[in-house]
């Protein structure tokens, strides 16, 4: 962690400097232990996605109260984060083809149980070397194209080849199927979701059939997220998901139809937000010290948390609020929910967790800048 | 510097884990060079915009190739970066109202030449207070809001007024005026710009008019940006330009029409990029390993240096490029040229900098991640 950070353990939340990314630790701890239950009733495993925490501590708190069974990630060095905080099971949800990144993963399958996707034969013959080498074991997941349009593969006779090849090869053991749907997480209803659930389901069956078919056994399909997992899991073709941003939630998540509920912020708390002040006052405007240092802006602007305020300018440093009645002062405090939470904690050396309006810890961001 | 870095002095691009930042030094040497000679010959001060690199060595480099004056910076944990690494001029071209940052402020102006922005006449009360407390003397610079709409103050009786304060207040020095118009500098024309600063230096003529008037001598003018510095030194208002990313370029600035060219990425080196490799082929096609955690989107995707591929999915960790021919291979690298350089700067611990294809050097973002 950086030498300087925003905050100490014992402050009030009125002395931690602003911009900082601070954790409401009840509202975490109540969506954690919330999707545990879920899940449990719903009869489907949850890995956690630590791709959108980079937090060795948020996944040990997942593991702990919610009953997730490891992490998934997306580059080797993030998992190499997790495995140094003590994390045993880790799914890297994403191609390694650098030669360099190939050596450290099998290298680190010697430390922890870790399993990775491919989409490519040469992938699988490029694993299956390192871990010879290193006398490790991977798992593979074939990663299936079900509808992203970005890695993985499109038919069921590549999934099989590519399965087999696994199942075969020195050093890899074969673990089953990745299938991720990023559009499908954000799609305006839930009746549109559930209808393209039904195809990604079909999708994942039709490849366990072919699997099964070709003898080989297909031990776990894992996917979705926390926009889609309630129609994964129902549909009966997933062992696993995959949901990530549940744990904070965001501006942009928020607005998606949840399946219990209209919008998702009903379902699941906001407990992630960059805390601001105001810097100057104008007429008809505020103008807080958070900007795109502190939030990235790709997803929309952030809302305020609690008050009604419309964001009408985001820049590196300031966000500029339409306050017509002039309300808010210089040095008042808003949470402003960023929007989009995963490249948000990517920014930051620290999460500042709060419990009733004290500073119980600073977690680092264990992982981040690491995306090799 | 994180302990995980993605290269080491004296590898070769190809050896350079990606995604990485990456700064080619002969074309960031050029870029300084020629803005150093362009402002001489124009008859005025450059203090480079430190917000966009958050690097002491390319500070160092635009001082020591491009004349620079010192450093300008937006935050006073930016500020402390710049003074460790040996800056001893800087100008904070913002507010500072947390008491906490106001009184670090102070001391920080009792190991370097320090000034900042006032708009509200209680800031002014508070500098006095605290440089006093550290017997240190800060300058003040009053900001005038000449049409970003942000901080600033919008009449010339209110910058008289807070110049008079900043003269009179024990432990300040009254600097002279901070004039900046952020969306002056992505004008879509060259005399749309021209008819803007203007605009601008008519403002800032009547302001010190009236300070003239008021018998307060008013030392410094500073203010403009990449998109604007032609312009504003032309309009002979200002004593000083801010400049910041005609050093390295991006994607956004690149298409902002030039003084002397049709687009500012005639005039400017693209000196900085995001190494990407490809991570995965598909039919029509290619899926890069950088994404949302390597390059900031809100100013839009990257293009692709020096290669005609069309940008069609920018996420977390991917970049999607449309590859009719499906001409690239799995292991390809492009240079990524990122949609807006600041924030991208600050995602990373380090530019790696090359030198005739070799990395010369790891230069850290020296304040990355330090906001408050």
């Amino acid at each position: 962690m950086s030498p300087d950070l925003p905050a100490r353990p014992g402050q009030t939340e009125a002395e931690v400097l602003t911009p900082s990314l601070i954790l409401d630790l009840g509202a975490l701890e109540r969506n954690v232990t919330r999707m545990g239950r879920l899940a449990s009733e719903a009869g489907i495993g949850h890995r956690s996605h630590g791709k959108m925490h980079r937090s060795v501590d948020v996944q040990l708190l997942q593991q702990r109260l919610g009953g997730a069974c490891g992490v998934c990630c997306q580059k080797v060095s993030e998992a190499e984060a997790f495995v140094a905080g003590g994390i045993a099971d880790l799914l890297v949800t994403n191609q390694v083809r650098q030669p360099a990144m190939v050596d450290r993963l099998a290298r680190l399958a010697g430390a922890a149980r870790v399993a990775v996707c491919v989409d490519d034969p040469a992938s699988v013959a490029e694993l299956s070397e390192a871990a010879t080498r290193h006398g490790s074991e991977i798992g593979v997941f074939v990663e299936m194209d079900v509808g992203q349009g970005r890695c993985g593969v499109a038919t069921d006779a590549e999934v099989v080849d590519l399965a087999r090849a696994a199942a075969q090869a020195p050093g890899l053991r074969f673990d089953g199927l990745q299938a991720y749907h990023g559009g499908m997480q954000h799609l305006p209803s839930a009746e549109a979701r559930r209808e393209t659930a039904r195809g990604v389901a079909d999708r994942v069956r039709r490849a366990k059939a072919a699997l099964a078919e070709a003898g080989l056994p297909c031990p776990t399909v894992t996917g979705g997220g926390t926009g889609s997992w309630h129609e994964d899991a129902a549909s009966g073709a997933f062992d696993e998901v995959q949901a990530g941003s549940y744990a904070f939630m965001d501006a942009d998540y928020g607005r998606v139809p949840g399946a219990r509920s209209a919008r998702l912020d009903a379902e699941w708390e906001n407990a992630l937000f960059v805390l601001a002040s105001v810097l100057s006052v104008k007429p008809g405007r505020a103008i807080l010290d958070a900007g795109l240092k502190s939030m990235s802006g790709e997803s929309g602007p952030p809302t305020v948390f609690g008050r009604k305020f419309e964001v009408v300018n985001l820049s590196d440093e300031h966000t500029v609020l339409a306050d017509p009645a002039n309300a808010l002062k210089v040095g008042d405090r808003l949470r402003l929910i960023p929007g989009h939470c995963d490249p948000t904690c990517n920014l930051h050396d620290a999460y500042v967790c709060l419990r009733d309006g004290r500073v119980e810890a600073l977690w680092p961001v264990s992982a981040r800048g690491r995306s090799w």
